[in-house]
């Protein structure tokens, strides 16, 4: 039933939003009151954390972690996977869209959550663009922080296009443009 | 004070989101009941309606319109002109940013709206990304369209990591660089 209850917040939040959905709707999901509900979940923003980390799961990062000493196909192989598995499950694509963006608000009960995971995000790719760029894979003229920021900025900006209109925006091909061609260093074919 | 209620609006949709912030707390802020505000919006639908309208003035687009004939650095003045005014409004940055996330869902009122303005925006960037191609301003390996949407996608992807954490991400830097270093024909110094 925890599961369950994980999994309809998770839907709930991903199309009504934290803010727009409630404790009683992810109840109703499941076919029980919100005192039942209650049971396994004191409140709404215990939901919210059981749904944050699911998403943050220590298998499903160790599936798309960058190697060691990543090639710019390393590097394009690991986008690419966090794009396919966003493909296959639409809704946790748009889940983080929505709520990365109401936890822009200081006071969002996952503002630190978020606010702490692009840090991270962000130190990760930074060392990864940093031996890419030793190793001649990466253009080395920007700074691999500056790289880092963007790229994560092109996953979030170009998904949010795409959850937009599915149909005219190649979600796939779009960034895998900015990793392969973009980022290649200029003597490269 | 139909401006008052739409500036009112701007605010807690951007802060609550459009779910949720309530019509109730729309006329709250403004010392207003709800059947006072019915005088000048019948719902809340009607509000986001006039919001977004507001967003979408033809004097801030005018101000911000990139040349028929760009160069690399019209362009690059074009989107410094945007995270300038996001800058000095924040709270209209986030509206943005939390508006388009719960459009994603395409049973949300504004779905059609954010869906079309993307789209226009890519036509518009992708017209001046050709000719500045043709000019020999921008690598030409690229198509303009994909440009296009990835220019969208580091304005808007780079914006929420700067609206989560603006004492670590300097969007500014961030954003000139992809524009005036990234996009830059492998000739140019």
């Amino acid at each position: 039933m925890r599961a369950a209850a994980i999994e309809a917040a998770t839907e709930l939040f991903g199309t009504a939003g934290y803010r727009g959905a409630t404790f009683k709707d992810v109840a109703a999901k499941l076919g029980m009151t919100a005192a039942g509900l209650t049971y396994y979940f004191p409140d709404k923003d215990a939901l919210l954390a059981a749904v944050l980390q699911e998403r943050d799961r220590p298998a499903l990062v160790a599936e798309t972690a960058i190697p060691p000493s990543p090639s710019r196909a390393d590097i394009t192989d690991h986008v690419m996977r966090i794009l396919a598995e966003n493909i296959e499950h639409p809704g946790l694509a748009e889940l983080h869209c929505v709520l990365s963006a109401e936890a822009t608000s200081a006071e969002h009960p996952a503002h630190e959550h978020f606010r702490d995971r692009y840090r991270k995000a962000r130190e990760l790719l930074t060392d990864a663009f940093e031996v890419a760029i030793a190793r001649g894979e990466i253009r080395p003229s920007i700074p691999p922080r500056t790289l880092a920021t963007l790229l994560l900025g092109v996953l979030d900006g170009v998904q949010l296009q795409w959850l937009l209109d599915p149909q005219e925006v190649d979600m796939q091909a779009t960034v895998h443009t900015f990793v392969s061609d973009l980022l290649a260093p200029p003597e490269s074919p």
